[in-house]
């Protein structure tokens, strides 16, 4: 039996991908597009303050393609406060003119690969890290994935030294993307299909592109990478969502 | 030819993972409502009854994202009182807000893999695991598993002592998280599409993440186990169910 | 190039899984819903009555959990019969409470694996399996299955020997069930998506289990088997039926 | 690099399996059906025509099972016409009670792995086969598949000598089936989701199911053949489906 | 760790698939088509003229079989273009009578496997083939695709100078196409659910087959390739276009 890394976990993640059902939205009066409108702008009214309270943060993004048409990624303390969130939502008149697309459940998530000595949870950075205001960025990515576990390639039976060589190699990677992508990882081992979420923001969309390119020919990817959808966007706030929503 | 593990079963399980129709429910009278809400509480008690007199059990929790709005676990003495009890709860208006979601046919499962001397079924304490009252902590997780059998990695011809030997790791693992987590495998070869369902149930949530992330690097699991979906939740009573479904 | 082995064929079969529109059954008019029993009460009988001519044979099951709510397995001598009785079927009031939920179409199906000598269609015990009448036990199983053919597991490269002593081992577990399983193997290639359907039948479905188990532990399977969705249920007759559906 | 095979190409194919929406079709005006079975006879004569023109074959079989309840199996001279036809046929009433259940462009083809000398489409042989009157046989098999590249089973880095022995021997068992089943090869590579279309004809449905067994214990079948779903169905003509539409 | 490749990218690309919604079409009274007509219209012309200015690039085309109805396949200087666009369609009574099929969102790439030297940007010949306009060819054909990661075939762990090898033999075959295919890669790693997406422009559809046929005996495909589903078509202008959409 082969040592499972520690890991740190922080906020609880809710990623809703949605649909925007556009026939019924055309269709609809005025003042009901008004109503669902006002509902719209009153929960991100009420997620922005959530943020600003530090309790929490919540980021706004369409998607571009069929896939879905925009996402909510909320990260709050614990899985009731994202079941009240989607409860709350789905009883909206608004939520009535979107579609279910995807969605994922996980937890922020850090690994020991690379830790330090100490007890990390007395590091206000890693504290930080674990309870992220998420960035503004013009866009982002997300996409789910294993540790794949096939024959040869069988990172759960691999040695926990090589493990973390491995896994500083690929840290390597994502540090030389420093300042252009920001990256989130959330772990849904025990929550949902995969065993972690990526989540990644940049402002230049082709850095996306050239990470997860670049972490391709890295051995923990090729060998032992397994991926799901990939989703991206474009950054929301209330009046570009509004704009978008504009007949 | 390897030597089948001895099994024991005990009760059915049906789990019934369904979706609310937010719309519909949005746009119904309130008579209708409130008439398709006391079916719901009556089945709710009626469950209870059932479980108080030890002729079942059942476990309500939501779901967390968009898999499904709400899991009834049920626990029953025969395949056709689990299948009644679906044919009546799809007869109620209240069904008619609902969609099928997901479904799980399986039977409460003890394997001989750790057993010890003695008829098991003499035993109070294995009688009680075989017809057990579910646990009303707060959070549910579930999910189906197979024992893999591909290339080298054929769990299905290893020999008794192999497989006796793992299995043995693998509990212990399961072991460490007692009082944290209590987990109830139902088998489902010849019932449903997995050979095994794992329902587990804990008052933190990320005692799951950590214990099936654990039980990962073991052995069983690395490279003899077979994942489909998964499912968290939050606990369900009358009163939260109520409040979840109050516009 | 290995020897196919020898079949023998007898009455084409076709498993026709349907769900109930339960909300529009729940929303008809008690007439229309009294006009749909009178149809199915008349299919019911006249497919009683094929049977007892001896020309066909037809089980009804409830399906337990979501996947579909009923089955229909019809054996009649050619597919023209059974495209005929799907398409009466479709045409009625009854069926437009239905929704298809899944369906298989194949041929009763004997090997010569385990063959004597001389020729077998002169044998009336031989003849009677080919052309079955189909037990009325309390349970149903059905799936479907391939023999796998993957790397070094590949079953269509083995020789006739081998192939053939795997399958009498393999005939031995599942007589040690005679009397408490009935088996039909109806073979599919070129009919369906799945090389074989295995319909089981039994008064008590944990044998279903225990034999489904047992097997997988056989080379045949643990090697060589690879399945497709499962589907359990209890047996329906004409009341059974009319309680199922009274609202 | 591996020498590709030679092939010949002739008419474009497309299949276009649908189901019908019964209820609808319950439920329409007598009027509107008639007109419906009008618009659907005056296709199935114009089809007619086109084949007696040797301008293209059109074969039209009703689909046992709930995979679809007809196909359209046509072959003309240019994608273009075939999708005029598809376009033609959606705009009429009649598709309008009918659903899209699944379709299949591709190519006849001639592969010369067993090609003999001289310009093949000065020989009015491979002309014919290569722009076939598809039979009338009573019953019609479809399915689509691959070559295999995976592990040590890649048909495409085997040389051209080992594909040819196969292949000629794959066509040998073919050739035991001359008279019973009439076979046409479709290749679908950058059409379709698969490399080539089977579609066999037959008067006793039987046969498909040997030969494709057969096959099956063939080293090109059994290493290197993957398989899509399998369609099976029953010759109509004008009346018969007529018949199948009578309510 | 291996090297990755440098890749150079240009305009985004999203390739909207859609279906009509035939019966909703036909229903509907003839100036809601009218005016429905008269949106898609002003859309081909909009984008016409976006390509006459250069600012990107446009095809239409129909897509035989039942996967789409049509596909535009858009490129632009940004994300947030390709979003604006799609959300504009999705406002008009037009896209009411269609339905997503399927998208691919993805950026014209050229990798550096054979490039020269200097800076690629400043050559004029590599800056058209980043902002290409699409050819008006007759025939369209769209698949995505991976490298595959398996086992022994796994290109990401393979040497640069062992990829650029396999790369030139596959762009041989290529070349030899040149004047009947055109190719554009898109690049779609971090953007889609695959690495790649292949867009080929034919006036004769057989060429296609025959170079997607000629490159899977490429030892680059022929172990490499993992293949999503293709898509086949043919060239609309708005004449055309109107005549399909003609009752």
């Amino acid at each position: 039996m082969s040592e499972a890394a520690q890991t740190l976990e922080g906020w609880y993640a809710l990623h809703d991908f949605r649909a925007i059902d556009w026939q019924a939205w055309r269709e609809a009066d005025d003042d009901v597009r008004a109503h669902a409108l006002d509902e719209l702008s009153g929960f991100l009214r009420e997620w922005a303050q959530t943020e600003e309270n530090k309790q929490g943060s919540t980021a706004v993004y369409s998607i571009v393609g069929q896939k879905a048409d925009f996402v909510f990624m909320h990260l709050r303390e614990t899985l009731e406060e994202l079941n009240d969130m989607e409860t709350a939502f789905n009883k909206t008149l608004f939520a009535g003119f979107t579609k279910p697309a995807y969605s994922y459940v996980s937890v922020v998530e850090l690994s020991n690969y690379m830790g330090g000595s100490g007890d990390p949870m007395e590091n206000p950075e890693v504290v930080a890290r674990l309870k992220p205001i998420l960035p503004k960025a013009s866009h982002i990515c997300f996409y789910p994935m294993n540790k794949r576990r096939e024959g040869s390639d069988n990172w759960y039976m691999l040695g926990m030294e090589e493990r973390r060589a491995m896994m500083r190699s690929h840290g390597m990677i994502g540090r030389k993307y420093a300042g252009k992508v920001k990256q989130i990882i959330t772990g849904s081992v025990g929550f949902d299909n995969w065993e972690w979420g990526v989540t990644l923001f940049a402002d230049d969309p082709l850095q996306f592109k050239k990470l997860v390119y670049e972490m391709r020919f890295d051995e923990v990817s090729a060998r032992y990478g397994d991926f799901g959808d990939f989703y991206v966007g474009n950054l929301l706030d209330e009046s570009k969502f509004a704009a978008m929503l504009k007949l």
